[in-house]
């Protein structure tokens, strides 16, 4: 803790005057307790007064022990600030009551990141030369950090790479858990950047019921689905936690270093622990931190630190990613760009949780032809209308509709895209018809992933889980 | 969390019913938020007052949200139990104010360990057939958990191995460091078994103003004081935490089993960690668990578990260790074993604080001869009388006296030195004296040191680091 005395606190943040007000606290009765001079202890009890003072003007709240100050940050949206209309996202639940699913316009207000838009998209068609992938034109990713200054670093020759993950909660991964991955492949693609992939079976394993063998054995099935989507192998690292702590002269340095500038204020203001958690809940975002950083894969990037690195993951991660870009400077490094995506919808509606121990509640990569067609025409919830008639006359609603919502992320055809919307919002398509264009989509989708799943070798997944130097050279 | 609606609560622990408090707490809030039934919230409410019922009825407390109950376990120290007539101990911190030093006997008590009586100090020397190490004689070694445990298996040759460490919070230790090391060096000889020794450079980093790099220097350079102590090479591991958890297929795992177990609410408890502590630290007490753990070291014990462990440490270090006990039956391993050392005295007196940044607080291992007779002569804390007169008359008082203190640790003739108490206490040895005896016995035994450490080359420093088989088949 810095000097209190100066006028440091006069431009801190309200945490910053919270840890303040604590920590002078727990010096004043530190001197009671060591029976210091009655003049000590009065001059460190007016400072304590006048910091609270402080606190108070600057946050509007009296300092209470042990609870930081609200909205201290914008990534918190736990406690008294979340009203009931608003939606909560973290990256253990997300709740909206919307059948539209999150505003995800408001969540970039929140969060504090910028949107994707048409000036981006366009200058990343620019700079590539490539059509931008149409999760980019479609705003399914819709939000990023600094992601000019990659472009701006790839317009310079510069390098840098890839990081996304996975927390292996099941050995079954459905459609939705692709769509970071069809992106991050399409990014490498594009820039021909080495790419990371971290599987946390670290943290399933402190948040579930699970074995730590289980946990690795999710950790494998999953990398077998993620290679399916046609990772290059020269270019892509895949890690378990569990596995590459133990093997990386790295990365747990910089798991340490993390851990030395994070408080437990600031970790239960940003994902909500609690004092009951266990010290690995607490301790753990400092391991999904650390691969943002290029020191922790030195059999990649050699001793070089200052490699900077571009995060595509859903929402629901950035509250890790903006701890990581906090702590970044501080410990040297530079803090990582990052592309957001919204959530793949459930097949009841996008107001509801998907659920891996609910079979119908998506469409798995193992569900057969049959099963896609089942689930799409018994659970997709649909926004047409309840009668023939009706809809014919009114026509159906897109923005609530799952397999619209669905074709949006597989279907690739814009064209086809954008008639069956203005054939269904008509009443021109029926919700059947619709229904059978998502079914005829996902089935040859996910027997081809299945196919190509099936020609992965044990081989294959150890040479991708293997530390080792990539086709680029650092 | 349990069920909390069965009578579990009856038999539970004041802490597991303080964070059940807790955690009903949130789960009427959640339902709250919700917005869940007036039924569901009734209930929940009902029990929560109930449980803050049975929380007052066991603890006498009122329950008070963030502040778990005090006392709840032996080895908390902190808060309002601390009375100013009590010394206080933890790993940070050792103060006292009785100048014979810290009251050992209320502390057995205090931390629930037992003491090393004649009884215990003769079954050594039964089983081994060994005379005792005179830190044992001379209730050095004096309190401990489990020993006759590890006797048992001793004498049904079931294996055993050591673990001891250090902080290395600079390059120069002193002779009190040793103290560790020389009693674990005689206990390896006699029982003739593995020893790993830990170097907690990342707990230095954690705590102190030092950068990752210069923490690890130190670990270096304490490993060869360490080494010098005379560690047989084929028996004995040495490893920084730093280098070792990004070595090792076992170390990770093990301490995210501990972090999985331990709460917030219990290291709170425990160390007397706050809000504002970096989750590095909070972290950190199943970094220090893991080696108590045989799976921690494959390459020792390949994939034997159940290999027990016996700690020698000074008392400081026990609550790590009371802790890692709690936490080792649930996750499947032995709880280890150890041997307690009462504390080093500062050359100022038994009540005062050695400090590595005050040269003249302690012998250092890197002193001359000069150094090491003008530090005793200056300043080890005499309990001798001011004039020669009345210290003939009334006789010095060996009980504060340091340089009598530290020949209790250094001297090994027993019979010198209880000659020595004898004349010192009559008053027929005067300081200058015994000062002489004690710089007589230091003064080789430092340049011996000395000696044995310009022997060791980088080349046995790696040696003695690189994870392998030692001299033990398992």
């Amino acid at each position: 803790m810095a000097d209190v005395q100066n006028c440091d606190s006069c431009s801190s943040s309200p945490l910053e005057l919270f840890e303040r007000v604590t920590a002078q606290g727990e010096k004043v009765r530190s001197l009671k307790a060591g029976k210091a001079s009655t003049d000590e202890i009065d001059a460190a009890v007016k400072l304590l007064l006048s910091l609270k003072v402080t606190y108070k003007t600057a946050t509007g709240q009296d300092y209470k022990a042990g609870s930081p100050p609200v909205d201290f940050s914008p990534v918190s949206n736990n406690g008294p600030t979340t009203t009931q209309d608003e939606d909560f996202v973290d990256p253990w639940t997300v709740q909206t009551s919307n059948a539209k699913g999150v505003d995800y316009d408001k969540l970039i207000v929140r969060f504090g990141s910028s949107k994707i838009d048409k000036e981006l998209i366009n200058r990343i068609e620019r700079v590539t030369g490539k059509t931008p992938h149409h999760f980019l034109r479609r705003g399914i990713f819709f939000s990023h950090r600094d992601m000019n200054q990659i472009l701006d670093a790839y317009e310079n020759k510069k390098p840098f790479y890839l990081y996304t993950g996975r927390g292996p909660s099941s050995e079954a991964m459905h459609v939705g858990h692709l769509i970071p991955f069809i992106f991050t492949k399409w990014l490498q693609e594009v820039f021909n950047v080495p790419l990371v992939i971290q599987l946390t079976d670290d943290e399933k394993y402190l948040w579930k019921d699970l074995t730590i063998e289980k946990a690795y054995e999710y950790a494998i099935e999953n990398a077998k689905d993620i290679i399916a989507c046609g990772f290059d192998i020269n270019k892509t690292f895949i890690f378990s936690d569990l596995d590459y702590l133990g093997m990386s002269s790295g990365f747990y340095k910089n798991v340490v270093k993390v851990q030395k500038h994070v408080t437990f204020n600031q970790v239960k203001g940003i994902f909500g622990f609690t004092d009951s958690d266990c010290i690995g809940k607490i301790s753990f975002p400092a391991i999904q931190a650390a691969p943002s950083f290029s020191s922790s894969f030195p059999q990649i990037f050699k001793d070089k630190k200052d490699i900077q690195c571009l995060i595509p993951c859903a929402i629901d991660q950035d509250p890790y990613f903006r701890m990581t870009r906090d702590v970044a400077p501080r410990i040297g490094y530079l803090k990582p760009a990052l592309l957001h995506s919204i959530f793949f919808p459930a097949l009841q509606g996008a107001q509801t949780k998907m659920s891996a121990s609910d079979p119908n509640s998506s469409i798995f990569l193992t569900d057969t032809p049959k099963q896609i067609k089942t689930k799409i025409n018994k659970h997709a919830f649909s926004g047409g209308k309840d009668t023939i008639e009706e809809h014919r006359k009114y026509g159906g609603n897109c923005e609530v509709d799952v397999s619209y919502m669905y074709l949006t992320f597989f279907l690739e055809d814009d064209d086809k895209l954008e008639k069956m919307k203005q054939a269904y919002t008509s009443g021109a398509l029926l919700t059947g018809e619709l229904k059978k264009v998502l079914i005829e989509t996902l089935q040859p989708l996910v027997a081809a992933h299945q196919q190509r799943r099936k020609q992965i070798t044990d081989e294959m997944v150890k040479q991708f889980m293997t530390p080792r130097k990539l086709a680029f050279n650092f």
